[in-house]
């Protein structure tokens, strides 16, 4: 088994995260498999957000004294790494969210309203199978709302798109084509550039949710031809090793522009009277309230890091450990995976069944060996219903994950068997 | 000058806010006095998420595992917190929102779609005069979307709502009164138990902006006589010691349940078929997506830091505070307050103009001695237009601040009249 592209200094790199010094009931060590659903920090984040809360607080772009323009400026900077870290042709093109969820919403939610993409009856909206509920349900409120038709690309038996349909399924009614890059479920990689060239060949433009690609995929939108990036791209800082509470929209400047406001308040005016408003350029027009902004800087020293380690050493490990894993999962009697078997073909999230055990049960055994992983319909239940399966379990590793904690993953899979006295039935 | 009601143990308070040791340019001490901007954060907020990102990280309600378990505990147990803050009748009638601003567009964005409680043509939303631009925009975008009509209070001289037109106001047409509990620029304490029984009178609905009360009034929404109790508040964590990136929406159980989802996604469905989807029951049905996890944990801490020290007490320190800062205030010739003289009436935001010169240079010269105010609309323009002014200086005070920073502040604006020469003038 070659395990090339590891990262060289991973007991360095693992240093970084405090949690994963932590021992769990019973004083066994913590085995984190549970990356797609939420990464962990390193203490550089950690750190740079204690130091603003601690001497740098202050609202942003309302407060002209020292506090507010260091306040400001770290804010600002932030934006700029996040530019820079998905090389996004204008800096100004970055709104910050609350989560990804809320980036998709916030497409879905404006285009119900007069502008020069607004939706409507006869249009049509294009999904996939595979997408996480947040890439789902936005578009189900958007057609109920409009009287818009929503429709979406299948899956194939080894859990690609089916793209046989795409001449049917994108076509000159098409408005919207909103994908997933990386399946949370599946970890399929989808083929974005084919994808969107076809979208915009219609005049539709492209939505891609990035929340599991841009932890492990390098991303660069300036080097894209134009007719294959997409207009608009959702990702999430907690998945980046940054904090909770704050997300990323990346969208082109036309397309924002042509977006009419979402959340209305303070900062995302440019003036406001009783009798009516006007409102203020990209980004500030979409970042109405008091940003999140201790999470911004937190999501700047994130991404940061993962830009000193590298994206594509990064991108490197994880298929590195994803190939180590498939083959060690397809060792276990009994075990299906989900999704390509391919790992140059998919990212590092690995979900499987266990003939005649329940994924909660598994998921509860592994975890009396400190090992986390997530089992349930991973907020994909579409994506299950087409497998014909309720639920899986699925772990996922990320730039800190070794080897060795692969093979307790297998070891505890086969313990698990054990247990519940597979063998003998 | 009295200073009764001064918190007894104003100085171990201090030390618990590590940025209020700090220096600025120059080596001045920061006088801290742009807390209804936002407030600074005692070192156990900071401990809290620390704490929570170094040893507790995990995603929650999703992830079964131990750290999935001590997440979840953690955030659900911050609700806790927050209900009894505010002394919500039910804990689950609490949403997580990003900011006060998404509690208050999500109420008048969800209006607008079929339900109960929908907004049509013909129907009124009533606001006031002296609202921040969060509870403007989001009424103006919701009449401008379904025909309704947006009118509101206007302002007595001294800086109070002009309570002489609420029966033309307030009527069977109107479906929503929505106003701020303490003004953030005029600093008024609107009478919320007056108007809410006059709204529910005749069926409507009242939402509260509580972004300025919430720290500094004692709330107990379970001991308000019902035709009194708002049907809606918002507030916001980073005013009330905790981080920014949270906010709160309180809406009682029967209104929550009559208003359609806001933002789809995970955690906020009960399944997902690609064809339709069903939604879960509050508070999830509001919070889709991964939630401010850390930010809620923090806000937690937060508020169980104000009820120890009693918001009785901080509302006692900010009273006489605002009463000394008045009285200071008024002493500096060419000086007018804006709102109310009462410090008994108001909050502790008091906006000011001097006679020649204008509120930003005004801000920079205090700042030069380190002085932190805000100079500008304070997201209150039409407050400002009604008074005649683009734009204002603001001192505000919180429970950390001392009498001496309103002497230095005071002291500060003489040093500010010399400078500019206004008495040669």
């Amino acid at each position: 088994m070659t395990l090339e592209g590891l990262l060289p200094e991973l007991a360095v790199i693992r240093k970084d995260f405090p949690i994963l010094e932590r021992t769990l009931a019973g004083g066994v060590p913590l085995i984190y498999l549970d990356s797609a659903n939420t990464s962990q920090k390193p203490q550089v984040v950690i750190d740079t957000m204690v130091d603003h809360l601690e001497h740098h607080n202050a609202n942003i772009a309302r407060a002209m004294h020292q506090l507010g323009a260091e306040s400001t400026e770290a804010f600002e900077a932030a934006r700029d790494k996040v530019a820079a870290f998905i090389g996004a042709p204008e800096r100004d093109e970055v709104i910050f969210t609350k989560n990804a969820s809320e980036a998709l919403n916030l497409v879905a939610n404006t285009l119900v309203w007069p502008g020069e993409r607004q939706v409507g009856p006869g249009d049509e909206i294009v999904i996939t199978e595979m997408e996480h509920h947040s890439n789902i349900v936005p578009w189900q409120l958007l057609t109920q709302r409009t009287g818009a038709t929503l429709r979406w690309f299948g899956l194939t038996d080894d859990g690609r798109l089916d793209l046989s349909t795409i001449d049917e399924l994108i076509t000159e009614r098409t408005k919207v084509v909103s994908l997933t890059w990386v399946s949370n479920m599946l970890g399929t990689i989808n083929p974005i550039a084919e994808i969107t060239r076809k979208a915009h060949a219609v005049g539709a433009i492209v939505v891609v949710d990035a929340s599991q690609a841009a932890p492990q995929l390098p991303i660069d939108l300036s080097a894209m031809p134009v007719e294959e990036r997409p207009d608009l791209l959702a990702f999430t800082g907690h998945k980046v090793v940054g904090p909770t509470g704050i997300g990323v929209l990346w969208g082109s400047r036309a397309v924002l522009d042509a977006l009419p406001p979402f959340l209305g308040g303070g900062e995302m005016i440019e003036t406001v009277r009783m009798e009516g408003s006007t409102y203020a350029g990209i980004p500030h027009k979409f970042e109405a309230g008091t940003p999140p902004i201790v999470e911004a800087i937190g999501l700047g020293a994130a991404v940061d890091y993962l830009a000193h380690i590298g994206l594509d050493a990064i991108h490197a490990h994880e298929k590195a450990i994803t190939g180590y894993a498939l083959e060690g999962l397809r060792s276990v009697k009994g075990l299906t995976v989900l999704g390509p078997l391919d790992a140059a073909a998919r990212g590092g999230a690995i979900s499987f069944e266990l003939d005649g055990v329940h994924p909660h049960d598994i998921a509860q055994v592994l975890d009396s060996r400190g090992i986390a992983v997530r089992a349930g319909h991973h907020c994909a239940k579409p994506a299950h219903a087409r497998f014909g399966v309720q639920s899986s379990t699925r772990m996922s590793s990320y730039l800190y994950t070794e080897p060795r904690e692969i093979d307790a993953l297998v070891e505890a899979l086969e313990y698990t068997r054990s247990y519940f006295k597979l063998d003998r039935a």
